[in-house]
């Protein structure tokens, strides 16, 4: 069937490729993506304790989600780098879970999702690190682009 | 309580640290940590044509999570650098998913639970990359440890 | 004498620099490299394999020559950062040797020569590595730039 | 046939994989490789005048190849990552060429070559870079492994 | 008081961010560090010795320093990434010291004071490895920026 | 006069290299390095707030400490890689300024000196970048190795 729809970083060859956006328009971007950790409540509490000024738990996770959206392009091998012009990581603490909310905005020529979602995982798995030990059971899950803007496909939120 | 759990990686004075394991024997350790992409089906049939002639999607999935495996220490900010010994990553696919196993080896002073989670994560991640132009509802779950051998706590199976 | 060529990354003190490229236009610039791998006609046959079901050797080394691209500026200590626009490795096998050819985009100040270099040098070095238990007499030769295109000095190909 | 050769990294299944070297013994290992730098005879004297106190060219292609070693496994995706304990590049200028030798040393369960082989092409990139202003026909040739010593399969010297 | 300074990067609620400068204009920019080492006569001869034909130390802490400018956004959490267009680093000996200066240019949306300090820094810290086996005493000092151009801030000199 | 000291990175021929210590004996090292920040008092309790709810400044300074030693070996070039099995950066302020400790352990060949200071530069680094816009004059100063212990030089304090 004609209009079946095909991987953009495959060529008719089956070749993976970064593709040529040599040509499209830098404009301003951004994306939001949403990764979630469950875990025990008293684990959660010893976490949030870090927005106290006892712990900086949170604020590592932050920090580790902002480093990681700078990197995207050399762990995601077919991504293109991007300059990033802004980057911030978001909690919503609730009983047994957390959720990590990071937007990420750049001026350039592809969207940003790949970068929000690189920095959402990554905050997440630093959180995963400083929990395992004291629960085996933590799961990351629900990863996804929650919103974006800007570029030739225009505005978008997951409904 | 005298026995409430502590965050391993956070002081009494609430700084985050690099725990010091400048004592822990070396020993041989395997983590396995699993994580699913879930899509729409046409969509996770152009996935698998990547292991047949015309397509090379898996295998830039594949490579990508073994190169994560080795950045973990850069990327998580309190993990230690371990000298890797192994690193392998299976897809297993079922109708509207696909399930990524990382398996990692090291002969260390502490266990690989972050590098194989670190390898699925950005497999998965690589995964979506390739296939948001086609479906923008892509969803990554289930980011977990599935099993841990060597070491003082012994081996684990996640039930 | 006066007309003496000088190169261009010293300065009259003998220091190296990163030079000024401040002031140079923005424009579409592309470059191809190649690189050849020489080896036994049956190494090569199961690197060729790759493209079949059963293997995906030159898989890896495209993705690893594709990420080696994007890491040009790191590795390279005189080169300046380039937003990569695209990028492919292409394989054109022969008796007892493999030509690596890799392309690289920019919309940018400078040109990609070293990136498109840099690309089919590690793609080699990737094809190398899993071939050298097999044939210790693996060579790679002939690494070049064949074809550039765009900026001031204008287009140029190899002949 | 069943004696045939087959690619160490990649599985019965086709796929490849990190090897497991967890159980093999730590010796100290040493490989030595070169990269041959083909350009015209004023163009080399130009890059020999870094050893005299108006330049430093040939400097910065030995820092370059230095720290490209260390970086092996992060460029070449199915190599371990190894503690190196040692490495040196030398140059033997010719008429119209200059030859890299890079020596690398660990203390590790794998052996070295790629690391030498990586140095060694790295420094001669880097030249290319600082010359191909001036020689549009610079060509690296001959990289290859000369000499390893250590591990399992004993001493070997290319003839 | 509401004319109190506050931290650029840290948020109402006190979280830290990469602040959003996606509309601020590309302009060219340019900034100036310095960092001193301060070490005994006799080790700071051995130095300079690197600019005679016996030796490459300064040439190594040169080359440090222009490849640290251009990872400063994979060090410094907050900083955003920018197109580096050019680096040099200077030396200025005295009796019992070594004053380094970095400048660094780009055209891009934020200045490059950073760039400049941590290009000056790790100059000094690759001084500081090379002569503290004969200088337990080595002090690296009065890293500051001292001159700026470019952005709506405009042009200032340390007085 | 045979007693003169050498650099011990550089050869007989002025060549640099990273120094052959295959043969040392791993043991158990630690050592300590100081970075001072000065700024004004009102920029310096800004910084302080970070350990109170509304601020997470010192945090980040911290985990790019962490971070930062990690990377040691990528940035000073003829630095030996080490798997670091601890890291701690603690931080005591003054009226004017702040004065920032990291402590780095190893079980390994060479001293920690390096990612000891690394990681303090970086951590000073880090602040600076934060307060740069409120204070044009901060200065860091008094970079230095305070404590070292392990290997064969035995133990040492800076008096």
């Amino acid at each position: 069937m004609t209009d079946e729809p095909a991987l953009t970083h495959v060529r008719a060859d089956g070749a993976v490729l970064m593709v040529d956006v040599t040509d499209k328009a830098e404009t301003s971007r951004r994306a939001s993506a949403v990764a979630t950790v469950i875990t025990r409540p008293d684990v959660l509490r010893l976490l949030l304790a870090g927005e106290l000024p006892k712990g900086e738990a949170l604020a590592v996770s932050r920090v580790a989600g902002i480093m990681a959206a700078k990197q995207t392009s050399s762990l995601i091998p077919l991504c293109h780098p991007l300059p990033l012009s802004g980057a911030t990581i978001d909690f919503a603490p609730g009983d047994d879970r957390i959720v990590i909310t990071a937007t990420v905005k750049t001026r350039g020529v592809t969207g940003v999702e790949m970068e929000a979602l690189t920095a959402a995982s990554v905050a997440a798995l630093t959180l995963y690190d400083m929990i395992k030990a004291v629960d085996k059971h933590v799961v990351i899950t629900d990863i996804q682009v929650t919103a974006k803007s800007g570029g030739k496909s225009g505005d978008w939120t997951l409904e």
